[in-house]
């Protein structure tokens, strides 16, 4: 019956080699990352919101600031709050983050970018700032067009901590 | 130069007719939506979390547990903050939020409904709790397998305000 | 496996009538309060911190202002965060809340009352209000006597709603 | 020794007649405002970021975007957790927020509106949008000038609720 | 008229040898933590939520998925936000929590653990998770039985930090 | 597009030496922290009230309890939540936040200490803890006055990191 925010002591901040955040007994748990060495942590998060032919027109000639920008605030915001938002997520001081998004066709692709020095790995802020920037995106043309899809949430790479370096490959899923 | 809260009058929180959030010269705002009559919204959003066989084979075997209820109460607590998150969207008062998360083929479904009684909708907390549900079923899992992608992440329905009813199509994109 | 934020609509935030926030099929949820009048909800919580002579002859002679002064505003402000802390809670509108702290025989006594007009009632913000006052009190005097015991935090009263004015007797467990 | 959140009844969301959010014994406290009919409140507040001429020209030479839109969304954002911030404030569903930020001479003025429908006023929030947009532009531009000072943070007007309408005066103070 | 977040620097986040937070000209303060070594602190708290035999017995018979889990959750969620609700205590990164909840003769006892590697000690920490799962236990079965009372909110033990292992004895108070 | 919650090398914590957080492309960013060595920072920020006599006057006549002790604990505790205020600001744990709140010739003055030992430094947490602390003695007196004005608002010093000491000069703009 323990619930433990673990001591997200090898790999990212929640996760241990297992189903992640569960105990050798089968309680959901936080791992205890207080004993591991505090190194350079690194990951980057994509997301992609799909958009109408007629959405991606409007989007730039909007006369005065720039649609995308909103965006990009709200996932920074967002990836300082990773631990309020994902229940087993330890808090940890990020020393970067930064978000792009981006017309290409088809829609709008989002890159956040977090890192920091610590025990336990930033890729669910990485994660949160993605999908957080992408939700603003789908809110800013929701009055256009309803059917608007975010898709592509994934984790592109990631680098430090025990489990080493991550690079999505092309054949993924 | 300005940028507003919009006055939410008509549609959903954060929704004008046009590029939302934009006023008529082209400055990202809030909408007003103090002179609305206040009726009752619902919004009801989707997510997919896909898995590779393994993971859906390793989640259901717990022994102790639901690993999907963390996911849930995540959601839950999440669409709270809506407003704290999504930049031009207005605080409300949440009468009803429901997460559900289902191991299916190839993945996790994850549905989120939202109700209120307001002169705004409730379209952007449905789509934040199912959001959050899904990166924190993410979060469980990641330690699995590195490839999963959350995917068609959509608003399904919704109901009230000046916009009526919408019902996402089989063939919406 | 739905999980959800009730329509708190009859009786208090965050309470229907069997095991609060399980509906019939057992799953953990919260109430829909969105159809039900809104009516004055008052409720009123205490809790009791027990602390050692010498630490109660401490507490007043402290030069420059009033110890207590602390746990009283970290008693209001926690009040308007219940719906963040408990997760079945409904976010709402306090229209009012009181918090007191008194030394007392053996102790310090705390009360807190909270209003709302709403179609769900206060019990939780009360609750919550009266347990971080008597946290922060704890706060206070902990490097004093490591032995100190927060006590008998109860509902005290309560008005409004559907199931009607409480007031905790004499006897009550 | 009571401290209340006052029910906001008659003035802004924190001001009865005498020294705000104190009772008649002399205790701090929050208004009770439920018992006051829901009307239209609007307040304006103002702020202005003294600037030197180096600072004042590296401004509109950004290449890519608006430095003035971040101080925006610091100023939206912030507004809306007006009751967070400050103790005896009540919270309250903002129906429009809107900040602008403009180059002036000798500096950046801000000017930001505040709306509701409820029982008591919005001038704090008004205020609180204010002072963090200034805030941020300080910090945008701090690195250029360590003097930098923020002046005039005053209600420049408001309107509805018991009080009437304010209008701030060529003369005041 | 000084307040002080102090600089933490020796016992527990959030206490001094005298009363807890106030300097030596009697004025509230936060204690500078700055200048102390990092060890690693841990700390345990306990709570007692004292339920009728009808509650107990309505408790584990629910079909589908287990209440104490979201206690569980809570008390996690909520020992990451301390130094929001407890006004002197230092932010701090937690390495691991774990909150238990357990049905036993009389009531569900909790016992929440957390742990840090600071300067400062997360005594406070685990006595809000302890607290705050209580206050949801209380919330889930407050509708079987306004009577419910959570008792014994205290320190269980701790270790690290200045002031050393600490042990709460049989006859404590 | 992009944007940066930029790793905080060198100066404060959101400062590098050009527009604060505008990379050479300009595009905001927040500065990148995690290489910088760990130093001990501080920084002492000013806020006048500016009050008129007959507030002044009622200002110290409280029977119960001092209204400048509400100032104090809101500047405080608005200084632990900087980050998620002003949007290129690094989450950091601040070791010692210290509010003071004077009664002077025509006003209140305040001042906030800030230190922390890290990469980056604390002049905003300073600043914001002086303009919450300024804006909440205004919520508790503007119903005596509407004119009130917050001024001055200025970093008066700071110490460590690599752009040294700074001391806020008599001449000062």
């Amino acid at each position: 019956m323990d619930e433990k925010l673990a001591d997200v002591s090898g790999g990212t901040s929640c996760s241990p080699e297992t189903l992640s955040h569960y105990d050798e007994s089968g309680r959901a748990h936080m791992v205890d990352v207080g004993a591991k060495p505090e190194t350079r942590r690194e990951a980057v998060a994509g997301a992609f919101v799909e958009l109408s032919a007629e959405v991606l027109r409007a989007l730039p000639q909007n006369p005065k600031g720039d649609p995308l920008a909103v965006a990009r605030f709200a996932g920074i915001q967002a990836a300082k709050r990773t631990s309020e938002l994902i229940p087993m997520c330890h808090p940890l001081m990020l020393s970067f983050v930064d978000v792009s998004a981006e017309v290409v066709e088809g829609g709008v692709r989002i890159e956040a970018t977090a890192a920091t020095v610590a025990g336990t790995g930033v890729e669910m802020e990485a994660m949160v700032a993605a999908t957080i920037a992408a939700l603003t995106v789908y809110d800013m043309t929701k009055a256009l067009d309803k059917g608007i899809r975010i898709q592509e949430v994934v984790l592109l790479r990631k680098s430090g901590g025990k489990s080493g370096e991550y690079r999505r490959g092309q054949g993924d899923i």
